[in-house]
């Protein structure tokens, strides 16, 4: 279940993670010259340049890459390369986590074994190795707590668990470091990237999957042949080949992500430490569910769960800094907080 | 394994059944506007313009119509959705056939009941009721052989047996008729389509489901959620719009087949009747893989299967009348055939 896209008025989306600035004008160039291309004939089915591309800037072997309709898909294709119904000690992951990970669990038929954060949401790493599962899934920084565990944590994971180690960096490019470090130690991780977060491409679906060769060799046996089409693999190459834009939009939401943090803070939220680009938030007066519908009658979506440990809080995606200032303005006004000088924010 | 994409010379393609000409200039306005719309915003997971384009179209309601990245994504959920792992009677189709059926039901565990075609491919319904699977496939027309069964038949076949019948009609606007007539009286048809061929949208990865609703809804639940990006959406859509356009290149396709059906024929090939935009043609003189081998030396790619009963000949793919009279130049200096004043073809 996707986060709403509703078409009844015009809202301040801050419900589905995307990045509030648009792609590089070279990736707009590269899908107007994509128009003009080969639209008649099929994709590179091996995505042979983007990996190519993705090898220079990530310093992984092309071999050792394999590229996906999203993350999604390649979330997919390894449950279903690496998960076999019915059977015991499939896959296990520390929620609350994305809830993909469910999902694709009960299509393929085995449940998961789930390991609660603690509430610091540090990785519960001797529950994650007695669960001693085919496939261990760690969303670092994590959705929707935002948090993120050290990649030494998930090395020592790694060492201590005899199955494949999933890192899913869907948000890394907003949080300080990467677990494709490991790749060269560790050869049970699996890394997977998205375009859709800080490459702003969530409507192009490309993503990334890093491992050592048999790995990718592997999960390529079931992806779809011509699973990404001609216009995303330019327009994601093109991404890959104007990274400081990438990166000075970044800096900007994790600048607006302290500030907003801060102003959460100021309004008597609780909220956890962000490594991506939302904020996990809990009102200590009102439930989450309040604090999501009294936004949505303002205008401004946020994500509210129902999940035990997330039904408290929403999570907020990080927008411009007009839409942070709007978020803050309506919460002020939900809460009947009268507007002072503001704090020094972070 | 899909058909081969080398990229060390420019050849003639004419090995994986992509249209000679290029789709409407609607569409590639649609996609350079995509370019300049929301791409950091995700699309549309419901597809719900697109269906209801198509729901205009082919006279079929929207909530049963299932957008799929390819076709082969909507053939990869059909089998994750319908096909159980290690149970009998799950997947029929008669062979030789479309390849990728194999590789879904390898991936499932479901080793498939295959039923040879006789010498005429005509459907054969009473091995395919014995085999009483829950999901009987019928390639429509059939790829490789281009040959074509009628719609009576594939209504007999849903009439006599309890499972779902799959009518995967990637080529089906090159042949006479569709199997979507049957929906309204039959309701245990699925009939599937592709933009990659007719629509000359190879490059963009979209196809069509449709079904009553209780089987689409089905599908949604296995289906990514975010399986097609904005600009394959707004392709597809384009693509729709511009109906004429996607006629007159069938009708120059389908008279260029004709022709070239009699070209071969008059130098001495065995040809199937071809509804689609391929032939399969057997040399007498030469083996399958020797035609193969030589037309490549002479830059041109046509499609070999090594399968028992494929091997003997080769797939061609109708192309241009420039690259059709190409092809038959070099088959004729292969064959040391001498030029003689041309049959009265077609």
């Amino acid at each position: 279940m996707p986060g709403e896209q509703p078409q009844d008025r015009r809202y301040i989306k801050l419900n589905t993670n995307e990045n509030p600035y648009p792609p590089s004008p070279q990736v707009v160039l590269a899908i107007k010259n994509a128009a003009e291309g080969d639209l008649r004939r099929y994709p590179d089915p091996s995505a042979r340049e983007l990996r190519q591309k993705a090898a220079e800037v990530y310093g992984v072997p092309p071999e050792q890459i394999i590229a996906g309709n999203g993350s999604d898909d390649l979330l997919s294709i390894l449950f279903r390369v690496c998960v076999e119904g019915g059977a015991p000690r499939q896959v296990a992951y520390p929620v609350p986590t994305y809830s993909l990970y469910d999902t694709l669990a009960a299509i393929q038929g085995a449940p998961p074994t789930t390991v609660p954060f603690p509430a610091d949401f540090a990785l519960p790493i001797e529950a994650l190795v007695a669960a001693d599962a085919r496939v261990t899934i760690v969303c670092n920084p994590n959705s929707p707590s935002g948090t993120a565990v050290p990649v030494s944590d998930i090395a020592a994971l790694a060492e201590r668990t005899s199955g494949l180690v999933v890192v899913d960096e869907a948000y890394v490019d907003f949080a300080r470091e990467s677990a494709l470090s490991l790749l060269g130690t560790c050869s049970n991780v699996l890394v997977l990237r998205t375009f859709s977060k800080s490459f702003s491409l969530a409507g192009m679906r490309v993503g990334l999957g890093f491992a050592r060769r048999e790995i990718i060799d592997e999960l390529n046996k079931v992806k779809d042949s011509y699973n990404l089409n001609r216009v995303s693999l330019l327009a994601a190459q093109a991404a890959l080949e104007d990274l400081p834009w990438m990166n000075v939009n970044v800096a900007r939401v994790r600048a607006a992500r302290e500030t907003l943090s801060a102003e959460l803070l100021s309004l008597g939220f609780l909220v956890l430490p962000s490594a991506a680009n939302f904020i996990f938030a809990k009102c200590p007066r009102l439930s989450g569910k309040d604090v999501y519908t009294k936004l949505r009658e303002r205008g401004i979506l946020v994500r509210h769960f129902a999940a035990p440990l997330l039904s408290e809080g929403v999570r907020i995606t990080v927008g411009s800094p007009e839409e942070n200032a709007a978020l803050v303005d309506a919460l002020r006004a939900i809460l009947a907080v009268p507007e002072v000088a503001a704090p020094a924010a972070g």
